[in-house]
């Protein structure tokens, strides 16, 4: 990576940015004396207490997102058991084998033009249902946001959701964008996730303003009946917990995840709206969350990435992705598209 | 745990602390504008710079401790080898087997009354070196400090370390307290390591005033050559990585490993020495790091367990465990040490 | 499975064929007193001799066919690889998962037309070597014949085996019916093995009149270093080993392996023959082996499976498969496409 | 292995003997023409009826008895767990770690005088029971036969079961050897598996005069719901799976399995008699099934391999162990005591 980052805030990535301010005071506040380790300790039962996301959900908090996946997922399968996912899925492209590592799974990829599966694609996958020489489908699992900076709306879950249930699956949700996507639809979190008929979800933090630190909720608590064990073989209980702990609270109190979120959404629909200005650019996907997927002619790939790092996603189509985060200013963006501007001319 | 915790700090366990203000404050120092995610940025160059363990040396930063255990171990291993250690050592009894779930190998542990190994006590392991019917010895793994608070002499582990690499295994130091040992001893850190001829050393931080984050060290290249795909399969490659490296930045920098640790081993030893003056307690282990191993009759440890936690190792001879840890005070020990004598008056 | 089979031999699949009479009589002469189990048996040593396949081959005897594949990729590959194979390919659709279990590996399966991959397509699966976030191509896998009845010839395997070498990928052979392969090619096993520049290939005796039993042969003795291990590790080392090796010196010795090989693939012919006159039946494949895929009218299939049970491949377009075995007879093909006329008038 | 087998029947081991005619015959009897394959034929349909184990039994065929052990434990955990045995159990030392890689479990062995594990044993093992922190014991696994010649009682077996149950525990019998103990204790199968409170039962065959085969158990359908998927992708589906069943057939009608477990069992027998009259042989265990364990002076061990090929078990007290099989005769047993008499003298 040769790329000179100029400016203080790129498009990169939203984990490029980093711990909003007040999750920082959080931190500092909860560096207070020694309390009990692995979560026996008061921030750790206040920030569960937070995730009102309904009746007898089960919350686990580890210490990051492939992490949450992997062992959400291994709580939902036997080893013999298929994953059914998007093709640029996280936990089928950017998880280097994790999940097939940890779970013993197969991941049966489904291809899709906007990062979001539907149930006539799940179908043909259900063929062998009840045969022994192939793995047994199990677990539907999305991203919300997905990869592509698109959003499934709560009646699209729903019907994934009715999809599993009736034939004995479960939904999973990667939710390392969950807040985003929340934020988008403007719903509550509930409404995305246990009333639409989510299984289980990954609840991410870093990608919102927390420096590190994931939770993994069960709508069922059947499937978290062994989890605290799984966890802990799966190396991510964290000893300080409780500074993961103070961190969820800050995040969950006050809608600062919505505020948060919100605000990276905002600043992503103003960048799309700014370079739609300019015809050389086109989209190739909508914008819902907080990322824009943009065709930027080759040529000026190189000059922008002089001044603003970001990743080129299709380098035979030239489609690039700018992620926006929570503190993301208007003025970047201003800045950017000013650049643009002037390269292209 | 229904464990009242009235005073602030316990001698339950060294990650029952919280973060030394130093690390406290490279962290807050860390939370300024966007760098490239999962260790491309200064501070983590910065950091890796400061392992000055000798040449050709490989570090890697992870989450955890367990996590380092399992991925060092899994650098070193085919899931045919066997992992010989102390019957006592975290990674057979307090990782909820993750390194046979990670690694597939058998653990072969060895009983000790100290909490060491010795070469002698392993030749008996490699009677079946060479068929296929048995597991194949291939690491010998130490705990460094160990677990019952003692510390293996720079001698010690060069005569393990050339045990092993006379019969094709490797020599991997489980150093969760590394620091408590080598301040213990008063050697630099690369006497106890490197210089010991250790392969592969498990960093820890956090019983050491870090709030999060290990390192994995390999001190040979080619044990790490594929490491960053371990280390990520292993879901413990940190997104917002800046934030242990500048921790470890802050740790290495000016010693304050060593004053931590070395604060940490002179409390346990002030403690020993006060609780050496009360008759009804007895002593299990030497203090060469910072626990503390006593018996203290029965009926005394609930008494004192409702001010102070800290846990009882053996039901059965009522022996206890202290640890003191950075942030431990005379005061503490005073109070603490006064308490016993009026409980056992 | 409620179809009649009325026949006694049916066009299912060459495993379901029995034992032919040269191998049941090895297996009866092998009978004889006590020899050391495990392999340490004049049988065994005798059968290793007859592979006579290169220099420095070396070859393992296991139980079966998904044994060998698991266990001959095992030896291949870390967890973070990947293994590129045809979607149709045994090892990605008939194995219940057993690769991605045992290996931790994820598989990426190729759409093809007739179940073979080409260097091409390989391609876009390499964009992201050297990227921890992905697995890492290390094997390409293919079948030969293929699971679509076709073959390879010696100079496709070639391109493969040169296309991998020269990424430091290896070339894994699911030889399951490598006789037929061979037979239909007219070359000798070495062609299309060793000489075609394979790395690892499973070697099927049950589809070709063995009983049971099957061998996993390395072409370069580095990655069969440790595969004792990985055998016995993995459940697949027959205590009395000389029942296997008393069948493969059957099938290797005076080339019983290609004349039962050849027998089917002729047989195979004859039908695809007789069926082609037929208007109402189509082709959709080659017919390089012993299998033959057709497309029959719905409304047929039933009925024929009254007197002869084969397998439906695709719903679909009412494909099917019809597979020849070393003992299929002129006879039966009379008999099979005589019904075949009779009910499509 | 240098040893020269002089003799054609040798005191190694049970499996080196060969196949006993009436299962050849059975073999031999079952290769007419076609049947389908893995299993959905008459011969299995008929070999799992002659399981009258008890109601509700659940029986499955598999190509060896390690892969037997293996998965029927895979189907009584999660990877968390662990499973408790003897030090001295095949699962533990003689299977290269196949029960830690497949299942993920921890083996938590026990030093046993005889190879019989006791309830009280156990107990010291459980003090962790619920603390994430550490493996929670699922499986006590018992060898019936032991690998030391002894054999439980139906009494130490229910002992065993009724503590393993009342603590939501499983109980699973490595019975390589069942036949040989229920025929040394004169009792029906029944009364030492389903009677005695067994969970899961891997039953040997190749032990007993088969030539390969063996079959998983369960005595609690609920643990088998997922076998067929577990066994497929355990790699121990086989294809040609009538060939297993027509050898269980043979030896479960009538009581081909106690006949030749009696058979050998009483060689054991005479031969321990016959060397308690030799005064330097002294015997270290009892003889309860087919096995002979004693101590020969270490200078005649080499003389006696000359002819007889035997294992030596402990070098340190020169301990041998003398197996005897169904096709041991009177005169193998005279000829080889007649040379231990000339040897000693």
């Amino acid at each position: 990576m040769t790329n000179r980052v100029k400016r203080s805030r790129s498009f990169a990535s939203d984990n490029n940015a980093g711990v909003h301010p007040k999750i920082m005071e959080a931190i500092a506040a909860a560096n207070d004396g020694h309390v009990i380790a692995y979560g026996d300790d008061p921030y750790t039962a206040r920030a569960l207490k937070l995730f009102r996301l309904g009746k007898d959900v089960e919350v686990f908090f580890v210490f990051g997102g492939t992490g949450a996946n992997v062992l959400g997922l291994k709580a939902a399968t036997a080893s013999h058991h298929a994953i059914i996912c998007a093709q640029t899925a996280h936990i089928n492209v950017d998880e280097c084998g994790a999940p097939e590592k940890f779970t013993g799974c197969k991941l049966l990829p489904i291809t899709t033009a906007d990062g979001k599966i539907k149930a006539e694609q799940i179908k043909p996958l259900l063929h062998e249902v009840g045969f022994e020489h192939h793995v047994q489908p199990r677990v539907i699992s999305v991203s919300q946001a997905t990869e592509m900076g698109t959003v499934y709306t709560p009646r699209e879950l729903q019907t994934l959701a009715k999809f599993a249930h009736e034939r004995n699956m479960l939904l999973h949700v990667d939710g390392a964008r969950i807040a985003n996507a929340a934020a988008g639809l403007n719903v509550k979190l509930k409404e995305t996730t246990r009333d639409a008929g989510v299984d289980i979800l990954s609840f991410g933090g870093a990608k919102n303003g927390m420096m590190y630190g994931e939770a993994v909720v069960f709508f069922d608590k059947t499937l978290a009946k062994d989890f605290k064990y799984t966890r802990k073989q799966g190396t991510h209980l964290p000893s300080k917990m409780r500074f993961i702990s103070a961190q969820f609270e800050a995040l969950l109190a006050n809608d600062l995840w919505r505020q948060n979120a919100q605000h990276a959404n905002q600043m992503a629909q103003r960048l799309a709206i700014e370079l739609g200005k300019i015809p050389q650019i086109t989209f190739t996907q909508k914008v819902e969350a907080n990322g824009v997927f943009a065709i930027v002619p080759k040529k000026y790939v190189p000059l922008l990435q002089k001044s603003y790092f970001f990743y080129v996603w299709n380098e035979e189509i030239s489609e690039v992705r700018f992620m926006t985060s929570f503190d993301t200013t208007e003025a970047d963006i201003a800045d950017f598209v000013g650049l643009v501007k002037k390269i292209v001319k």
